[in-house]
């Protein structure tokens, strides 16, 4: 902000004034920050609720100082969200009710992709974003037919459509263009199917396809599909060379949007950091919450340099009940966890394939473990060839160097961080319902939230 | 600030535009600001992490809507603080170096009471305020010389020297007057001792002194001694009529320290939210949430009408690894807490003393409890004649009825919520350290940070 016209700025501060100071009627508001915003970038950290902030800035803390640094997420912090659903039967949302809110402004049952209660449509800023002109694209680490870019780019009664959903970003057009331009994700089974495959027809409409870090970089189409793994793509640390990572999905992503002279709207998730959170996995959590940083750099950045691109970022619910700190004591280890060189998922796969247990573990974890902790992990192993309690074994070593807590496999209830750069950040400032976030980029594209016509 | 003239709401703009946006100095914008704001209040949820906030929602929410009706806090959220320690061996703070942090603006090590790492002495905003004229005040549920109020009135170094504590209040003098005016929480025995009598000497010295509910109202010095307990104050729920609430202090404490024509500090601590994190008690932390969502309101209520009133709400840290749901499942049960009349601690406390399980139970919970969930208490019961086992046995029906998670009887690391209401407001606005919180009170009041002289 710093390089802003004094001009734009007391604008800026004069909109901040008009909404939480005096209220003078918000049209005006809009009209003087629409000039201003080209471009909206919605990042979602998956599952990043705010103890995966605390964690992930201790996790990066640099001990030599005394200070614990800021992670780049945290000088842009301008309030919180309320995530919960409206669901019949639960009061803690799922990631697809929680997206519908964010992508439509519209409160939902669990397992919703952007319909109402009702099972009717309702229209996204993805879709409004297209309708006005801007170019559009959902990046993720997820499927790219997940709970969280579905809600912005298709509509389904469940989540677990994801064919039909992939179908949605084919079939569902807007003024007779495709309203997705660019998809960046895992998820190449629901693409390539046996009733048909959406790959080739999306190439014959023009769009580029890639499913490599060396073709995603290579190709220079304005409209691509990138599936770069047939469910899921490996979470960061995990990953294999030829595999790009959010932060090169999300870059691609804005320099193919860039191009259109009428802006953008971008939605990049951060998918997995709630997968771990799951899987009650804090190494591959500060792996994904690191590839997730990553992107958000990105966007920022593009941002700092563009000066009409606003950024808003935050997490859809908290997953797992993680807690910074456990079993009574007063301190947070994350040596332990900067010492794994790959999630305790993939040693158990490697244990499970045949791979000595003491190996593995002195292979992928750069610390010297006790006999009893890798004892703990081959009793699990001598009778046990799953996979799931391997990892679990693997995981405990962890949580107890750590000291890391969790109350469940399932989501929770806490409102969580909002984080906004660039013109129009203060609409995004307090506390809010996660609703509010569709309905502000509605207004600043000049929409409202409504049913799909 | 509906009220306020439109003429300083736009000085109050451009204030935050000094800051935010532009980069003037900052002494032209505490000018300006210094002339609006005549009195500080400070309110500190003990251990009200981001997940007490949520849980509390829950708890207050009307089932009759489909919405979750905001707090009271709600609205005034702008944003987080950070809250470790600087010290040797923990990086989770204690309640002791959290509220010297924030009533001195220096980190220090866990258990100091307003003493850096290096045990010397360092000024409070409380002091600063008593040496600009202003009266001054300490409330708790706690004992009053408990860590938190300590810290702003007192120096040791160690938060268990209560004692001391209670002499400094006595014995540190500013300008030659005692620091602060009105003391209001538990504690007599830190006061009524075996080597002095320190209600005496306040008396002697002009203090009115009040022991309980009735005396609190009649007395009307302006000067005044109140402990309603000889340690702690008994948690909302289980308080006796003649015991005053947070809110009556608070309030009390505001009508005598408005006579001052140069102003107040005051600082109000709802103290045992924390208490009951570390009992892992889901029961007696609503309690506490209320009395304390009590107390702010009526700061807020003053504020408003007084437009001259800044008013802080933050936590020191989160404790218990409390979550908004737990063991899988998405629902957070609020309705079972509700239907608690007293503490777990109160019940365990009552069949200790020979009344039955049963009956105990079906007195103190209007719910109809399983047999299971009766005998899993009398199973306890039988075999343990302790409160702390009792009570636990009690804690784990709520825990499962709920759906509340816990990871830990200790202090967690989370960030917490902060709150902000009042002319200045804009200044805790963003992610800070908490430090923060006391470097801004002493620049609102003409003075900084250092060492005590």
């Amino acid at each position: 902000m710093k390089a802003i016209k004094k001009g734009i700025a007391i604008a800026s501060i004069l909109a901040i004034a008009t909404t939480t100071y005096i209220g003078l009627t918000p049209g005006a508001e809009a009209k003087r920050e629409g000039d201003q915003i080209r471009n909206v970038i919605v990042l979602i950290g998956d599952g990043m609720g705010p103890s995966y902030m605390t964690a992930y800035r201790y996790f990066k803390d640099d001990p030599k100082t005394k200070v614990k640094e800021p992670t780049a997420f945290d000088p842009h912090l301008v309030g919180m969200q309320t995530t919960y659903p409206e669901d019949e039967h639960e009061n803690i949302t799922d990631s697809a009710s929680a997206a519908t809110a964010m992508s439509a402004g519209v409160k939902t049952y669990n397992n919703a992709i952007a319909v109402d209660n009702d099972k009717s449509e309702v229209k996204t800023v993805l879709e409004e974003a297209k309708a006005k002109g801007k170019s559009t694209g959902l990046v993720a680490t997820s499927e790219i037919t997940h709970a969280t870019p579905a809600a912005f780019g298709a509509h389904d009664i469940s989540r677990k459509n994801m064919d039909a959903i992939a179908d949605d970003y084919y079939n569902e057009l807007i003024q007779g263009k495709h309203k997705v331009d660019v998809l960046l994700g895992g998820g190449l089974i629901n693409f390539v199917r046996k009733d048909q495959n959406l790959v080739e027809k999306f190439k014959k409409d023009g769009y580029g396809y890639v499913t490599n870090r060396d073709e995603l970089t290579k190709n220079q189409s304005k409209q691509v599909l990138g599936l770069f793994a047939s469910g899921g793509m490996d979470k960061m640390i995990d990953r294999n060379t030829n595999t790009p990572s959010l932060q090169e999905m999300t870059k691609s992503a804005i320099n193919r949007l860039d191009q259109n002279e009428k802006g953008f709207f971008l939605m990049v998730e951060g998918s997995q950091i709630d997968w771990a959170g799951h899987d009650n996995d804090i190494v591959g959590a500060m792996s994904e919450m690191q590839d997730f940083e990553k992107a958000f750099q990105v966007a920022i950045d593009f941002a700092k340099k563009d000066k009409h691109t606003l950024v808003v970022t935050t997490a859809d619910h908290s997953t797992g009940g993680l807690s910074v700190g456990a079993n009574g004591e007063y301190n947070f280890h994350p040596e332990s966890l900067r010492a794994a060189k790959k999630t305790p998922d993939y040693m158990a796969a490697q244990i499970v394939s045949g791979k000595s247990v003491q190996e593995t573990l002195s292979t992928y974890i750069n610390l010297d473990l006790t006999s009893s902790e890798i004892k703990s992990v081959q009793k699990v192993a001598s009778k046990s060839k799953k996979v799931e309690d391997i990892d679990q074994a693997i995981e405990n070593i962890f949580d107890s160097r750590s000291l890391t807590g969790w109350t469940t496999d399932g989501h929770t209830g806490e409102e969580v961080p909002v984080y906004a750069y660039g013109p129009g950040r203060e609409r995004f400032a307090g506390l809010n319902d996660n609703t509010k976030l569709a309905e502000e980029i509605f207004s600043i594209l000049g929409g409202t939230k409504g049913k799909k016509k």
